[in-house]
């Protein structure tokens, strides 16, 4: 091996650039010259190449987003796209990939591989830490902890003035977002795509909070929570409680943003490094993550198509935390 | 004056609690005793009264929302309530009141001066800025950098993806918040009451930043812009331009959340030592504010009738930093 | 049971609040009474005891420090003051107790359970993360967090001065915090006390980056460690190396305070719900600590004479991310 | 004019980057050529002009520190050097400059100034605030915000352990950090060189203090404070009262980084368009300061000589807030 490539695909995270980093650096490191492709997919299939050198990551560890940019590239599923991509990394001479994002990423990488074989590994960037093959993926921490911020703000207010707060968190697929800020943010209530709820839990936990000394009282609702949006949940629950101050906050993209936090700087570090070592070695096919804090190579097979748990002992929790 | 009462009323913003803390230790200070009233107007018709030592405001000087809590209450537009409110302030001892909160406060204020002559002082606390007779309200400058951070992260994300989102932040009547955060931000666009826009010259503004070098894109709406609200005009903006990539975020309860700036706290104190000296000198139905960084005295008549005016200059600042 | 106290002792981490509020909701829980003994032995000693109700502990979460307080003292190793701390607990009906700190802490406790057999289980609170049974301690991740935004602060000002700086951080038998802050502050050295480094060393690896690019230098040091303190290692440093603009920057007790992250909030709470729940099912003379995301006991004794490894690994890593 | 040069010179202040940017997009706006000097004098020297462009400021208004770095360079007080960066900048086809920084920047662009002719607007960078002729210096309202936090953690530590603190900030010549993050922090004493103080009166303070219910105490200390350094007045204070658990934190560089406040992104925007409309408007040796609200151009003579005030007035403030 003696090129490769790195690109960042599928929604930003922070860390992300850590990651770059750190598989530019480890690229030099051990004697490998390195090139970036900007927005993913579509900068493969457009040729978008940069070389990349020690200085072309410099403090960039700490910012948000991804140098490289990302983008939708939905033409990838046709194999004369995936051909064309490949054929400008073939006249870049690029020998490996390290393609940096999620589920949708690694699809995209696998059918590349299957189709022309070129080593490709995954590094796993996505702020709903809903991957398979690792414990944490990189932007997640920093996700939860932005949503706890905000969290943390919402509750000034709604203690100053006895409200009921739904807070919509990412997550579309998975609730480890709401879970963990969740519980951070002393949610007296966290509503996940995991775990079953129903209206009339929710608002039966409502009544009881309003018996309590302190009136305020924090939702905590994943995008992909069943029973509906925080909005829906909301109006259902001023329906049947008119007499709460019941409001909702959406808080949206600003998860995505931000600068990383230390965990999700050195996860993002030991991946992007995994991942060039992994090349080096001859691995391929698989996606570099956390385990136990240890290095582990799962395939790209089993981080796409299984099922992360969430750890529901921590429902039990908010229980407990609340009596 | 032996003995003076404290409350905030109308929407919490970070900082009331160091302006109660002022208040509570410049009437220590000059030998007067003081007593906090819970929730505003309606602690003051349910007698809701709390003594306050030194010690009562120890350390919240940091702490966001407000201690003695807010609320609203409609009743007190009927002067039997007042009349009540009056009573029990009399039974306690006060003669005079320290008042922290926006306009509608001061309106509440008023009436119980014109109708029973009680002594008070407002202090101008809303994250809004919207109140004539000082440069500054308490919260604002909070308020504005909480906006800044959640625009600074959308950026990180907008300029990855290289998207178009719509900002909206709060302002009901006012763009104080919306003009500073969007020139903190960078942004391509700021859009608030005071200054007339159309559709079509956010349409024109956005198709020019599209031959730009940097095409992502934010524009910041004040939540009382007369085109509608940034989900309005983002849905204008998609029909006219389905090319671009275009989000909508609305920044909503955080800003009035969170830890207050190093200005807030000083400005509340000032405010706080100000109102209580106030009242020691004889002088009432005056809001205390800081204008050119000295305190000054205005009427509650015209705090709340007078429009303070947006600097309009600022927004040709915005085109100019876009060249 | 029925009966449990819980108390905090040795230098405060942000995050034993959040466990002292898990201790008193998880008694609540499980039908237990709880009190909060303040200042830990000492008041254990003087009988300063607080019931403690499920509101005493509301909002607590998101606090630094501790409310319980902490102090030293020494005497407790006297058996005399640990009989009267006893007896003042068999006078408070006290049957367990939940003790939160390090090591220091945990030896208190296991004197205190072989002299008189209360049941007693630790929660491992301290920033440096020195403690074996446990994969992180309280406080640590805030900790990190604190110095890596300190470092990124002082890196602006290091890059545009091209200037190097020694950035002491805390940890006096252990790396782990200069280590994490270190390489997420992309250092370009760290000092630790469980890696021999010599002042050659740190001058050859100065002289290499002199000629890179990007002139500034990090140079993160640890307490403890061996080869001296930040301000002899730059003497020696600028001694060798006159050219170089040599500061030193020395975090300080900044490190000790702070809002905890959602890892500590979350790890807190789910130590201090295992030290009650060890309590019910008859555990003692042990610390509650997470080993690979699951709950784990480990007996005081392993607890206080093992000790944890730093990764040496990640030592490895800043040679490369250097590259 | 048509092309003009900005550059930064002395200590760095967050918000320096804004100004940047604000310089180059106004003068573009205004149909100029603009060059960034690298290392302020020093570059001007050695011919370390580059080209800016809108793009060479995109996404740099968030950014501390410099991107034009900043240097020593005491050579330019020999009229040779000073002959020789002219030279550099009539080669170079630059009709004006826009030096950001304080008073040794102006001082040096007064020297130029008066040897060859060269126009030059100065922005008042710096975080010590002590600059004649504006109100606040960009990087001011961000160092107290940095410091204050700084406090803010130091207090959550100093209240567990009921600690006595002297926290030393910035401020060399100059109280204004001190005294802005010190009311700000609840500081229970503030020590500036503008104000005359005694190692006695600081003991006094502390007495007064160790009888309260709040044992924790925290003295603030500038950098200039002329009874000595945080450390000297610290070990008085220990000789004086050895049962008070007293310790030292030095805030250092962290106050000279990060990420700029709201004021001071727009503080910098408003002062670097100021002075290229002022350039253009044929003003020259004066510096761009914002006074009450307003752009007010103040000649470099008086920026230099004059000493701006501390108002002692909030220095009653602390004696009042800790009633």
């Amino acid at each position: 091996m003696k090129k490769i490539a790195v690109f960042t695909s599928g929604g930003d995270a922070p860390g992300m650039n850590a990651c770059v980093r750190a598989v530019v650096r480890a690229a030099l490191y051990n004697g490998l010259e390195v090139v970036g492709i900007r927005r993913g997919y579509k900068g493969m299939a457009d040729a978008d190449f940069i070389p990349m050198e020690s200085h072309s990551v410099s403090d960039i560890i700490g910012l948000g987003g991804t140098i490289l940019k990302s983008a939708r590239f939905d033409e990838f599923r046709d194999i004369e796209w995936r051909k064309k991509a490949y054929e400008n990394c073939v006249k870049e001479g690029i020998d490996g990939l390290v393609a940096i994002g999620g589920n949708g990423t690694f699809t995209g990488a696998k059918l590349l591989m299957e189709n022309f074989g070129i080593p490709t590994i995954g590094c796993p960037g996505t702020i709903d830490n809903d991957l398979y093959g690792t414990d944490y993926t990189i932007g997640f921490d920093t996700a939860v902890n932005t949503a706890l911020d905000a969290i943390d703000k919402i509750r000034d207010t709604a203690a100053s003035h006895d409200r009921v707060f739904f807070v919509e968190v990412m997550g579309r697929d998975a609730g480890f977002i709401a879970m963990q800020s969740g519980i951070g943010g002393g949610a007296e209530d966290i509503l996940v795509p995991e775990i079953p709820d129903t209206i009339d839990e929710v608002i039966d936990n409502l009544k009881k909070g309003g018996y309590k000394e302190k009136p305020s009282h924090i939702i905590v609702v994943a995008e992909g929570e069943e029973i509906g949006n925080a909005n829906f949940i909301a109006q259902k629950a001023k329906e049947a409680l008119p007499n709460l101050d019941i409001r909702v906050s959406n808080l949206g993209h600003i998860q995505r943003g931000g600068s990383p936090s230390a965990i999700d700087r050195i996860l993002a570090s030991r991946m992007g490094i995994a991942a060039v070592e992994g090349l080096i070695a001859g691995k391929s096919n698989v996606m570099a993550g956390i385990i136990d804090d240890k290095v582990a190579y799962t395939s790209f097979d089993d981080a796409i198509n299984k099922k992360k748990p969430l750890d529901v002992e921590l429902n039990k929790m908010v229980e407990i935390l609340n009596s």
